[in-house]
């Protein structure tokens, strides 16, 4: 299979019109992890000055599918995921890191945890997530 | 409790800045649904020129909070949700309508369809979501 | 494929040994339908007298994936499963009621509401899941 | 509050009738995890001799109440969870561990993985489950 390396992981993530609106970017990638992030801006709060869930939920949907990507290259889709909003987010920095717990022969179960990122740069843990990867790779 | 009307859920959409950017509206509320859409652009898709899932994700994780409204009015918040990906949408409509399947003092389970409407009018089922709303009120 | 009729589900159950141990039977089996029930005997309740989570939960599973026969055939089994526990559930019947949301090519989406029913026969919903079943039929 | 020692969570398992019917006991309890073990005799299994998924349902759900415990004493109930079925398990033991992500006020998230254990020990994981637990003590 090709692999999915971080030059290939960049530029999966810039073909995809919605993470570029959302500012999302690859902050690691390989090692047994993938880690994106975005800087919180207005636009992406809700209505009590929070980061919307939504944002959250983007953002671990997109993290674990590249976790899902550590096992089976660039095509895979995520079938689907939970999660648990822990504590409202502020910023100005979203950051979320996902693992894969088990690859099988063509599904993933990946989990990933989200952190607001403080101006110091503290992560406070803020959402916990778990899904399912599927490669749909042509074998 | 406040009641959350038709009308102020329309003013709590608004009051939402990402869900301004995504360009959601109310499609209809009440009488026990909650009915959320936004029209499909391009920056809303992913590589393939399907929806993005993170979209799909935060309509979901919305419409579940306003259908927790009709139990517990608008102070309320989603502790979290499950979505399962059934199909890819591609628009041009993308339409969510959840219900309460059980409202308890302050949490509501919630269940949430999301369907892909097509330039005709025709809506199919592509994903499915359940999830917890909590409510924030004092008392 | 072979399709799992009536009398085919009532076999397959029979044929698993938990689902004995826990003296589950099916309550119906068809028309867009899988009911499973058991009898609430003292061996299955929590130190409070109600019914144990666990009980909910098996019967959460199995009937998710006698909905997902219902699709696909008697070869399936379950990929996950997420549970919302709403009432504590009493007895002296425990139902559930699956059906299928969405089936794709080998996936189904079901979702199951578990209810307490009582000696009247008056069903209480007590617990609502949603759940991925696989075929694993070799095609 | 309460603590939820060992020498407790030890009596609590004990008067629940289910987890006496299934043989569950508690391997570990403290020190940030909770680890609940049982022996997988006939009765536990489905049709083709694999551990029912309503057994490793069970074991989640619990591990994970007795997760909630570290946090919240003894006066804690699951509200839902997720949980993802890996491999088949066959035994001779099963066993779950689980650990408090978050706990808020009145509400814990955990997680927990469930192993199959092989007459040598060794422990290969075969199930993953995300859960949030309730603290229902009166304040």
């Amino acid at each position: 299979m090709t692999e999915l390396t971080r030059e290939l992981a960049d530029k999966v993530l810039a073909a995809q019109p919605f993470s570029v609106l959302l500012g999302a970017r690859i902050a690691s990638y390989g090692d047994d992890e993938a880690a994106l992030e975005l800087d919180v801006r207005d636009e992406l709060r809700q209505q009590n000055g929070h980061v919307h869930g939504g944002v959250l939920a983007y953002l671990a949907d997109n993290t674990l599918t590249f976790a899902g990507g550590l096992a089976f290259g660039p095509q895979v889709l995520t079938g689907g995921f939970t999660i648990s909003y822990l504590r409202p987010a502020s910023g100005p920095v979203l950051r979320a890191r996902a693992n894969v717990v088990h690859a099988g022969g063509r599904q993933a179960t990946c989990r990933c945890e989200l952190y607001d990122v403080d101006p110091g740069g503290t992560e406070t843990l803020c959402a916990a997530a778990q899904g399912t990867v599927v490669s749909v790779r042509r074998s």
